[in-house]
């Protein structure tokens, strides 16, 4: 055949990517064999029996066939009604054409309106691009700033692993700092420096630091002085911030809450620091992680920098629209007294409670086991507790022999980076929580007996 | 500020998508200050007031918000309802979670079954990626294919931008060939010959030629002995096809019809030469751009290389699910006898007369100005005359100058490539008929004066 694999580049071969890697594919192998499977890879809130919150659904529906107005009125609150009616006409055309690169206009003011509320800072809707999930905007500012072999983006350890396969795609250098597993996954200047310094050994210009916080997969949540450490060692260090605050509406620990890098930014009026920051609507409590909508704000960047992202965005024309009315349906909530806001408030409250719960119970349960210690998961939908292995067992020895005992998957640690001589798996916090019950107990059991 | 021009690399910069690009720009410019502006510069329907199918719609609609199957039943042809309940159950999880990377298997199961029924010949369900639009589907196959900077695409002049600008972002070599505008913009021997000759004196290693037919910018279609010719081509030099049948809907000339190149592969048992072939819900007779639904198919390639393009896909997890919903509206349309039927007859063949004669009256039009020629229009969406330029103006002028003075916005020739010597310029053939002839009147005018 005309392509084999010795055509393919290292770039595509040394992008991995662990949350759908080999062992997801062994439990669907499983799964079509007959086997029970509870999917504990990925975030995937839906596929773990969340439900839809009204309100979106709702709206989408609407702004798709626009007919339901006149044809099915008594099916929508009056103020969905309204809110379709304006994101149509704001849209010019519908859901069925492109839309600008960046978006749509009326969407995009939304969200600056959203961030200045959540903020009280100032935002401007032309720094908004949306973007099909917060994953493409990852992609899009990491091609912005990757322009040889020897650029580094900063990311933890461990991360995403969008972020080790996107730079591995485009053939930048990853420069791995790690988290202080023994201080709640926090980020210290230390570990920073340590970082930059191997970097500079190796000859690599460090461009960019990647933030996960909320931290996926760690469950920590950042305070504002570890925001402002971060941000100081960026300015002295002349890097970007990429900041992933997709989890931001989920924080669990009483008292705790998210501080974004823009709202920090602003406050010290740092001018120096360029800064991409992203949001989802798969994640939070709408789990809409099939609509693919999300957004990436920038903040200190130049106009000519802005414009050729604007450029590369406009190479694939512009996200999807229904995944954009998602983005509008985040950040311009139902509000106390509009017809939609009981059942939107009863919704949203039920999830984030039960998220709040499985959060406790997962990392207590896991914590709670001989040969595991886990974290608190302050936030995000993760547990990333380690794991001890008897002689000649690796992590993914471990997660494969799970899954093939219990038909639990979760991703091996391997997947996201970890001190060496430390093993991990990731879980997510998502399974109702009569089967995270049953999740532990088989852990449990698993690691009582497992050598 | 942490990023500036600098910090960009060449790839980023020299990625151009003129569709896009500065006219467009200043088209915008115009009409925030008030001009109105008439948009030829891309294949966007429902801006240009097609109306989208109420089957898609309706599909969408049901799909995102289900309760309406008991709250809104009349709202809705019963076969659509039925249709709607069995991709939610096909889909396990509805549009909220993430599908599997490749796209829903129910979906990716009426592609297949399209395929089959299409073409006549064996269509593999494992072999169909559903993608945010055919852009990313040819994003990803270019990204497989490209391993460093003297891997040569084979690209037609004139082309669609989404190639050259991929190839750029990828950093491999374009490598152009000359469609004949003489015999109706069909691709010869002799210029693929000359092509790879010219790249091998380059220290190019050609590994693949895309192909776009029914043909954007150009209008033609290609015929079997066409396609035939190409097919031959590649596999004596080993090389993959892309073939971008996005347009396979869009064949206007009596007695023309589309010929796919899984088709004549599958007829001639040609198992050596490898095909990615890709197609959109943005064209044809839905015109559903925003949706961004689009799917890829394979053909004659090795199992592994296939899992690499699967584990490309999985990085950005999956394509939005309304989108994939789309793909399966234009794949699965109603029957003759179904309660929807009628209505879909309608409004499809409505789109396709306006399409039709859209396409006469334009090329027509064009054509009996002097100092512009223009083949007929027998496929896709666009006219691409040549004119007759004053001395001192290149088409980059022209088209500027047409915005500045009729508020027409269409892209010059050398966004798309062109025989260097002769000018030429894109527009659609989308505008309402009455706009339509106003833009070619504005045209003529222009065209009599411009100096």
């Amino acid at each position: 055949m005309s392509i084999t694999m010795a055509d393919l580049g290292k770039a595509v071969l040394k992008a991995e990517y662990a949350v759908r890697g080999p062992i997801v594919a062994r439990a669907k192998e499983l799964e079509r064999a007959g086997r029970k499977i509870i999917y504990c890879n990925i975030g995937n809130p839906q596929a773990l029996e969340q439900q839809p919150l009204t309100y979106v659904r709702q709206m989408i529906a609407l702004c798709e066939y626009p007919e339901l107005l006149e044809q099915a009125p008594a099916a929508f609150p009056a103020d969905v009604r309204e809110k379709a009616r304006a994101l149509l006409a704001g849209s010019a055309h519908g859901l069925g054409a492109y839309s600008e690169s960046k978006g749509l206009g009326f969407v995009r003011e939304a969200v600056a309106a959203f961030i200045r509320g959540r903020d009280g800072i100032a935002a401007d809707p032309e720094a908004v691009y949306l973007t099909d999930g917060a994953s493409k905007g990852v992609q899009a500012a990491l091609r912005l700033l990757i322009a040889g072999p020897k650029d580094g983006i900063m990311i933890p350890i461990p991360q995403y692993p969008l972020y080790s396969a996107t730079i591995a795609l485009y053939e930048g250098s990853p420069v791995p700092y790690y988290l202080d597993e023994g201080a709640d996954w926090r980020l210290s200047r230390r570990h920073l420096e340590e970082s930059t310094a191997q970097a500079a050994r190796e000859g690599v210009k460090v461009k960019a630091i990647c933030v996960i916080n909320p931290g996926n997969p760690t469950g920590s949540v950042l305070d504002r002085d570890n925001i402002a450490m971060i941000l100081d060692f960026a300015r002295e260090r002349g890097l970007a911030i990429l900041a992933d605050e997709v989890y931001q509406e989920n924080v669990y620990r009483a008292g705790e809450k998210f501080t974004s890098f823009a709202k920090v930014i602003a406050e010290k009026g740092e001018q120096g620091v360029s800064l991409f920051s992203f949001h989802s609507v798969s994640k939070g409590f709408l789990g809409e992680c099939g609509q693919r909508g999300g957004y990436m704000e920038v903040r200190n960047l130049p106009a000519d920098v802005t414009a050729q992202l604007t450029k590369l965005q406009s190479i694939s024309i512009c996200s999807n629209l229904p995944g954009q009315v998602a983005v509008y349906c985040m950040v311009d909530p139902p509000k106390e007294g509009e017809p939609s806001w009981e059942l939107y408030r009863q919704e949203k409250g039920r999830v984030l409670d039960e998220l709040r719960s499985r959060a406790k119970l997962l990392a207590e349960g896991l914590g709670s086991i001989p040969g595991i210690q886990c974290n608190e998961v302050a936030g995000a939908m993760y547990a990333f507790p380690k794991i001890a292995l008897p002689p000649g067992k690796s992590d993914e020895d471990y997660c494969l022999d799970l899954l093939e005992a219990t038909g639990i998957c979760v991703v091996p640690g391997t997947g996201f980076g970890q001190l060496p001589g430390t093993a991990h798996f990731r879980t997510t916090i998502l399974p109702p929580t009569e089967r995270l019950r049953e999740v532990i107990g088989l852990i449990a059991r698993f690691q009582a007996s497992y050598k």
